[in-house]
């Protein structure tokens, strides 16, 4: 992979002073270059709204800060999670004493990390209430839900996290929307072609050649089966499948649909798989209420692409809907 | 490669029949199934505002379709012009009485199909105006600026031309700030690596590993020379350099700055080189007034970047903080 970078060690450091000066309109840093704060937060009388992640996912985590979406984001190292102490200094810049909803992706670190930042957090007396998102179909099955990884359904839980904030709604009132959210979300990842740590300077997994990886993670993670490349149409009928059958939802229902690319697949071909997955979802019944394509989360330059449905009741609806400002259309 | 495509003959059709289902929203499809209508268009009072140009470099042409910004949208085959058909009928959809304002790119197929469009539509008493976009520096010396292609400064043209023609103002006027939109734009590209048409199957050019290519136009044209790959920091200097030497603006000067990924670069080198980017342009007393960082002009999956600097005076200063709906933040 050609790249624009400089140090490898510094891409993080350098990404970040890059996307605070792009975006001074909308977000500044922390005295911890490793939160970047909303220029709005903290909001009197708003839970404040915050989440942290890994680097190498953009415009996740950061690029999400703004008003009626997250107020703070703690900013981890290459797809490494956020230290303690960031998750913590991301607390403390949301709060305004109204408590603070932290909605992250399950990954051990971050499991960690958020809870010794609620450690800190409770000394200085705010409330911390937590959502894990675990939308990934294909990380652990069913009966294991609270095993699954989170992925781009957090974008959805992020939106309806702030934005019923944003209504003046209390901590606990918060957290159970975004926890309906996300738990009202199943994911699915195809991948096509690995991505490489700058670091590191080779990928660290492969895809052949004609194949792909049915059900791949964010970083890579090993999916439920390698099997040979076929048409966009083939693809999308298995992601909306998989998708799909672990969340039977009754005919009628509203949903929305969230198409990411990885990193390096074409946009055009977010919009191929689209056209398919819209007759998948429709013939089911379903209905799509709003739709969302581009790379709103990826990994780096890996090829490759996500699908996320979520089930909207009224409130998702009115939620998923409202006015939100950050660096990309949410 | 590997790709989500189904037939390659018929990727450009997949994709806009994925578009128009996904941002139903905002577009609809014209009788002609290669132009792509906002859903506001015609609107009565106004001046039409259309574009056109090949398929590949999505979001554009068709992401940048709704209110405030464009009326129609001419959709050609990948890298290749609309048809004059398809112009002509984007125009007549645009069309409430007041005259079509036609902002596109300097290629060879767009200029001779439009100029037949323009001829069409003057049969139905549709009056035209045109700003040809040449915002490429590296694409043809000084004083030869007619020849230079059209690239990503063509964004900031379309929401110049769509902000002026959205307050009620005549065909000419909105020609007018259209052209100073784009007179006032400077563009350069560097590319890191080829992208390749599904149905050719192979790069229609080579950059080396190691190397890149400072100047390389929108669809591999080469550029103005090869060099061993640099840093980010180096590369940025570069950009400016060349950008900011051609188009010598005063200290004080406000600007918009543009950093588009070609297609397969991660987001967060855009924002490592904008880093610099700033820095360079600041030091020349530069004024930054809003900066756009993501895959707003893509080259399939082109790795690379293009940097595009307009100068904006008060009018432009309003036109480009104007509300505007399209699937991108702009």
């Amino acid at each position: 992979m050609q790249r624009f970078i400089n140090n490898p060690d510094e891409v993080v450091e350098d990404t970040v002073k890059g996307f605070v000066k792009a975006h001074s309109d909308l977000v500044r840093l922390a005295d911890n270059p490793r939160v970047i704060v909303s220029k709005t937060a903290p909001v009197a009388g708003k839970v404040g709204v915050i989440t942290g992640g890994g680097s190498g996912h953009e415009p996740a985590f950061i690029g999400y800060t703004g008003r009626n979406m997250l107020d703070a984001v703690a900013v981890g190292e290459l797809f490494s999670s956020p230290t303690a102490k960031s998750f913590y200094d991301a607390m403390r810049e949301a709060n305004c004493g109204k408590g603070v909803v932290c909605l992250y992706g399950n990954y051990a670190g971050d499991n960690m990390n958020v809870k010794m930042a609620i450690k800190l957090a409770a000394k200085d007396g705010i409330e911390i209430a937590t959502v894990v998102a675990n939308d990934d179909v294909c990380s652990a099955p069913p009966d294991e839900r609270h095993k699954r990884r989170g992925v781009a359904g957090e974008i959805f839980m992020w939106k309806a996290g702030g934005a019923k904030a944003a209504t003046g709604a209390s901590l606990e009132e918060v957290r159970a929307t975004a926890q309906k959210a996300i738990d009202n979300c199943r994911s699915i990842g195809v991948g096509l072609g690995p991505c490489t740590l700058p670091a590191v300077g080779h990928p660290n997994f492969r895809i052949e050649p004609g194949t792909m990886e049915v059900g791949i993670g964010h970083h890579g993670e090993p999916g439920v089966r390698v099997e040979p490349l076929k048409t966009a149409d083939a693809v999308a009928k298995d992601m909306c499948k998989i998708v799909l059958d672990d969340h039977d939802l009754p005919a009628g229902t509203d949903v929305a649909v969230l198409v990411s690319g990885l990193g390096a697949t074409p946009l055009n071909e977010l919009y191929i798989l689209y056209d398919t997955i819209e007759q998948e979802i429709t013939a089911r019944g379903l209905k799509i209420h709003k739709t969302y394509i581009g790379n709103y989360f990826t990994s780096l330059e890996m090829v490759g692409a996500t699908l996320s449905v979520m089930a909207l009741d009224d409130e998702l609806k009115t939620l998923i809907d409202a006015e939100a400002h950050c660096t990309i259309v949410v």
